[in-house]
């Protein structure tokens, strides 16, 4: 249940195009196909944004602000330097959850520290397509405890 | 699908007792039903075991060795400095999961980095019990990937 | 006196809605009415432009090249890592005030580092939409002593 | 309006003095001079004290507290390591702000960390004597706001 | 000979007429002028773009992907923090030649570490538009050299 | 007055065997004695308790939770690690008084760091036998001001 | 038994009057008169100094020099600085004893250090005037040693 | 000639199982078939002991006190943090060894740094099974010329 | 066009024969029969010096100091500590430029510092021999550029 | 010849009552009578002044500005953290010579680091008395260089 | 069996003459002595050479690549910082053994980090000339396990 | 009085043709000849050796162990990191005093660190020729100090 805000960042339109060894053979286009469907079983309703520009994401998750219960985001490469992202997300009223399709902490050096991470709910990484999924079901309870209380 | 062991490192048999700002009032045992309910539709097998001591931790795992197929495993404050727990499970041949209850990463400096991710296959952090279903779902899928090749 | 370029950076179109609690409730619209006031009574003429995107700043700065005879900026969170705003802003020939809302240097450790001051003319933050005003005043004393010559 | 301690740290007594090419040709007199006239102009009355010993300044300030409505102090150097100085300042319950001839962070590595920063209301670097006017302004507008609520 | 994507990166097209101590009065139309020359000389095909935006740059690098045989860039203030970039850079199989008009290594401590490097084939730095045609001479050899094989 | 858990941590047993130099040749016979005394003088109940296992001594705290009013630890070697042993303590309603035979901070860098200190109520350290003595009688006093309210 | 000097760092003097929240309501008054009655039981002589001014201890320590037997100071803010008074009282041949009225290693970063402590014979810190009381006795037990060889 | 203690940290009783490309495919009965053999050579008494527990191993070196005149120890990964085993074995009054089956300055970066070193009397790392060989080797070498004296 | 240096650093000597994964199978020779050619082509004079001693090396700087026009030099692994040979370089009235055959920023971490590269003119890595073919053409443009002057 | 401010800093008046394994049993007079035999025989004039007192030592040099031709001052601890001192020397227009009795560069490591230097016309350390009479010789060769100019 | 190039670096010469309290009285000679004598009993054929130069050490390495089938190396001071000697042991396609005299993890900070150590097969310190002949000792087997395959 | 070994490191031999505003226009034949007139008016053998090369200084030490009874020496650019250097001079018996021409605080952050100086009995430096001349003055005190006991 809940609408939810899904953000690819930088590169991600590359997907299955960039080295696929880290990041395997799918593309963008398949990893959306799996979020819709994960999304229609658990009664969420999507709306999906890839930029590679920070500015271009800013600008979304603004104006998706009244519309959006929770966002999923992937911030790419910007998850180690934006905090311009940082403060978007932080700006928002609902959750956040970050993901990753590897696991970052097994990569450079560079990749180990998240600017986001300390103002999302949780993270979810090193599972390809699946930390999409788990990060969408992760959503799907944090909406439905919220609607208990 | 699947023979996992779930592993829950120091204090976190004092759950529900211990900060309940941080961590909430539900105690392990709750956890674990919550796991072996999670397990039962997914078609697992789990062995469930608690330790505060390293080396308890360690034995568990090497113990567990010729059974278990996949580890999930909330390492507690070992997280951030356990290298021999990060050596007994790199030496396993089996994937590990690696879940926090609270989002590491929004708490004090020194439990922003993990000793065990770098080996781990995943991580899963921030959503409470939540961490640990989604860790098994996670484990779900890496098993059934490896059958179906 | 004086044609005065302000910019604000990422996240301040979103004003009165993002962390009331460090920001406040009043929005970008108020404030720009209070910069055209103060504006007004020191005899200035202003040009106003937000933008959440790096490059969009950049693009205006160095449009605005040929009429401003000074800038005021709040670089928002571009302050802690944009070494391209602040070469687009030395690469001016006119002065720069780097202002901010909150005193960035009681919050986050990360806030606490400007990249953009070390080619300020100077800097004031933390008096809210005073800190603009102050900035405007800055700037005319500026002027005024530059024209005195 | 209001009552104002002024504080000049170690060497502004030196002003005009001491590196012209850095702090200009003008003495503290001059100095006081601007400041008082500017007091005038927003009806604030002005109690100013230099001196070159931390311990001097802590006792001014502890002598002043059932004084004083506000705090403008220009630590000089003490502004990069005198705690002792933080702690006197924050035991005040008026507001500080914190104002700099020169724009510290174009300056030498050391003189781009206040340990006074973080309890002061604001600060304000980088304009000559203006940094004192500007000052003066914002504790002006900080104990109208007061007032009003 | 070869087809060779030419990016500048922010604040390049304000060449000529920013800091011309460092970097020369020379316009970006000069250096393109240059590097079309050279380009000839050697048989190359050539497509220059310049963009002030990291996300405009990213989307140039992927919409040349089945273009451009190599690709020479000077990220400007870029190289110091876009991992966004580099990921776009990385994920082209094209070698990548990064170059800089100054010598990057005799200026401020920000500039001396490129997070480009890493990724590049080589790096020129410090020839001014020479770098440049050194840059687009390197990368001739390297396409012949692959050619031969 | 007031029922106090004592936990001697590792290598403590080997007190008047190791290093005399640093630790005197009395043994942990001898300071339990000493401990015994001072607590009958102040109407105490002590329960003692040493190990050389991080787990021993977790697993030590959380049996006397429901029993202890407070907790008297020396950690030895463990005060500059183990996180696992902070939290269970963190995890006690009790107030926690921390002590050390000799000056830690005059002896090897690394015995400089307390990772325990932040959540205790106080440290005593330096006095040999002393500590432990000064430390009940600082519990005998937080326990009186504790039931005067 | 034993003359003791007892010292009172910069902005002792305002106890009770600063951040009540921290230090508690009771003043400096309050304070020595616990000393003095603490002194009165053990025996002890006490001379009691309070300093804002770092020269003003020294001068006082050097002073006090053929007359102290022992120690106790709250160095406030010098704690972390002032090598200055580290070294006047490492020029005494009388054991140091360093107090703190809050627990330092609980508080910001900067106050987690001290450059005093490595030249004390012991520190106490964080049971309120306890910490005072706890320090005169550790010296009444040095000074009792002493006597006894 | 001599009492050895020789002992094995953690997961080294997993040797031949555990990353068989580091450490080879023999197991740790292989390993002390080896030692043995080596001590009957040289007229060694061995007390072989292998623990993945640190409180373990500090209770054995304490047990062993009165035996041992050496110690042979692969603390294993212990080698990076265990400041409380370093603790036991410096108080020992016997030569200590430390060997590593691999050479830990070719490996990851936080295996470059013992804690254990400083007061070892040597170190052998690299060698495989020889690096035990070598080190009672060390040892018979340094108890010959203990007794020679 | 001009008196060229070549400066080859220690090892250089053993091109070919060492890790020809990283330096490839052509002999120091063949680099220097590649100079001499391109020096012909750009009618250069060419005096080459190889040494493994950093001494060796300043010698020959000074000895050239009145022929020598310009430096071409690979430093090798003084590249990363040989102030000594900084200084040298330093000291000579002409350009330095500094080749790498490898592109020294994608391997070990020490070897991404160069402390020769702040007295150089420009740095050029990573292409192999071109590398130094590319560091000749760029000091023929330098040299033909002071010559119109 | 000329007429030199002599400086004595922080404790340096309990010269030969201090740690006199470090700095010797001779006084500070005997080291004044030293300094004025010296100046005696070099024809110097000498103005010596000792405070424990940070701002003493500043309102010192300020007030003997007017007479002073040279500066010879040994900082004591000052010389690792008074920046005021710092600013206040390098506001006087007249050579200063840094001294130190003891070599600073091989005690504790605090000791290792002056930031007086950086505005010291050279330094020297290491040669008890003989430092001071040293450096009285080395600015009776500054001012007879300054005076044959 | 097999033939080894024993390397002695800067100042070894100088054994039995300098720090006797660390290196003990016996000479280089005497430590040759007992190497041939080792050599002799292992089957072994020896080339000793030792320099105070680093080129001098190089030359030697390249001059025996022909012939040495290991290399058994005391870096001395080159240990810590000559990344030349590295590159030149690397370049090698024999085993290298770095050996030292004392205990270096048990002396200064900067003893504590090998240069060398990363690219060694493995490394012995802490025995004195036993070092030295467990050296020869690995090599032997290191040669034998060779042969044998 | 006394024999005195004079070294001058790397570069020194360049003096007076090497950036001369940093080291003026003298030569290092000027320099000696100040050195030796010097010598003979305080009575002392002076044998003075320059090289470029850390070997030969080495050597040169250790050939004049027999004869010096202490060492002047400016490392030139090995005081930064010639730990090969600093052993030679520590393994020596005599003082060695340690100079330089400029103030090597007031320039590059390398050059403020000297590893010399922790084995030096003293050191002095930013006098030009006349470090050189206050040193032998230094020596010559030291040597006639020995003699009077």
């Amino acid at each position: 249940m809940g609408k939810v805000l899904v953000l690819h960042g930088p590169n991600l339109n590359w997907l299955g195009k960039r080295e696929p060894a880290v990041y395997g053979r799918e593309t963008l286009d398949d990893l959306n196909r799996v979020l819709n469907e994960t999304a229609r079983q658990l009664g969420m309703e999507l709306r999906i944004f890839q930029s590679n520009s920070e500015g271009g994401l800013i600008d979304r998750i603004q104006a998706e602000a009244g519309w959006a219960e929770a966002i999923l985001i992937n911030p790419g490469a910007f998850t180690h330097y934006s905090y311009a992202l940082r403060d978007a997300l932080a700006g928002m009223s609902v959750p956040v959850v970050e993901v990753h399709l590897s696991n970052i902490y097994a990569r450079e050096e560079f990749r180990h520290h998240s600017v986001i991470a300390p103002i999302a709910r949780g993270q979810i990484a090193g599972f390809g397509f699946d930390s999409y999924r788990l990060g969408l079901r992760a959503i799907n309870e944090l909406l439905e405890k919220r609607n208990r209380i």
